[in-house]
């Protein structure tokens, strides 16, 4: 097994750092790393906001009501980015409709995640964690006005990244045959009986976790997320994209 | 710079692939990374679809306009999953409607791509070749009746792996200052003078490039996709979103 395939099997989310800081140098390369990534029909349809502006930082912290957000040595925000190529298509004299498509839009998510994903890989190759901060969507109007982004352009998610000042253990990810199928989609007729092994595994990993004493299993984590109350942000996001002149169609 | 860094740095996306098999140990290994990967709240909403079927890889192909997609070794289709989760939800009593959200959605959405990026990460450390099949989605419901997908699913895109029969040029990416911003966003005023050298990089590109004659520019290629005509299917795309229970609100 490469060194490569042991890192990615080895990743853990990391939300506690180091005062440490990352050298320039290596931020560098995490950013080349991003833009090698494949784009979508070579569009390049995103762009990354590195928040060093220490009062930013915490009202993304505040937004994201997770103080680490504040606290790492980098904080990234993942633009989905359409307007880059808008100014472009204006300057030659066409119409930028197309862009506010649900396909554009789907496009550039893709191109916004699939380059974040590459800054994960490559920080842990230096050591470093890394943590998706989903939480930044709690208020998307709010990182929108804070970051300054405009028409066609979205916030996908942030990531903190810094030297780790903790071990978690790994996460049990779902049995294999729960997510790789052959051919066609498999619905599972009885999801509580073929993941009563899992439960049990998820149960013990929360149990020996240090950081949190939150003992749970999958499927009701499942059941309570799905049952649980969405914010007024949340349920308006759409019209926050429409905002932007995204999903018009 | 370490070995992960130089392969990210590296990455080409790979059209064409010889005749020979991927070791089954080594797709396990594939879908063990992708599984390893970050997921939302530890959702883990996506499934992965490996189509063996020489039918199905076919008919593929055909949607997507591109016989290479039924010559790799291996093809994947990566699905936006919430279904796993609604039918765990619905056996435990829930109502799943939440699941139909933008947010959702988005969670999911970002699951997949990030675990798909896991899978061309690890392919590539394997010395293989991948290509994302954005493709796929000339025609989503063809892919959705192919592949048996339920709802609260969607194919996000699909993905060709397999050992290179080509070793394309590294494409120059935008200079680093258009996709990375300190703080906030920055839009700019003159992007076809910002961007001459890159346009200019891009043109000779092309013109050394064996395998298309194509030569254009960075800012032309983009004015036409913009300019362009959208089928009729990328037109109703979030009207099959819509069919698949997703995006309700």
């Amino acid at each position: 097994m490469n060194e490569t395939i042991k890192q990615l099997l080895n990743h853990r989310s990391i939300r506690s750092f180091t005062d440490q800081q990352i050298p320039q140098e290596q931020v560098n390369l995490l950013i080349r790393a991003a833009q090698h990534a494949s784009t979508s029909n070579f569009f390049q349809q995103y762009s990354i906001i590195d928040v060093t502006d220490p009062a930013k930082k915490q009202a993304l912290a505040k937004i994201g009501n997770q103080h680490y957000i504040a606290e790492a040595a980098r904080l990234f925000v993942l633009v989905v980015d359409l307007h880059r190529n808008a100014k472009i298509a204006e300057a030659k004299g066409q119409q930028t409709d197309i862009l506010g498509s649900t396909d554009f839009f789907f496009r550039a998510f893709s191109d916004t995640v699939i380059a974040a994903q590459n800054i994960v890989v490559a920080a842990e190759s230096f050591g470093l964690g890394a943590v998706y901060l989903g939480s930044i969507l709690n208020d998307p109007q709010a990182v929108i006005d804070l970051l300054k982004l405009p028409k066609y352009t979205f916030p996908a998610f942030g990531m903190a990244i810094g030297y780790p000042n903790q071990s978690p253990q790994l996460k049990p990810r779902l049995p294999q045959e729960n997510v790789y199928f052959e051919n066609e989609y498999h619905s599972a007729e009885h999801p509580l009986e073929d993941l009563k092994a899992y439960d049990h595994d998820v149960n013990q990993y929360y149990d020996l976790r240090d950081a949190n004493r939150r003992v749970d299993t999958f499927t009701n984590q499942i059941a309570k997320a799905v049952s649980g109350k969405q914010s007024e942000n949340k349920k308006k996001m759409m019209d926050t994209l429409k905002g932007q002149g995204l999903f018009t169609y």
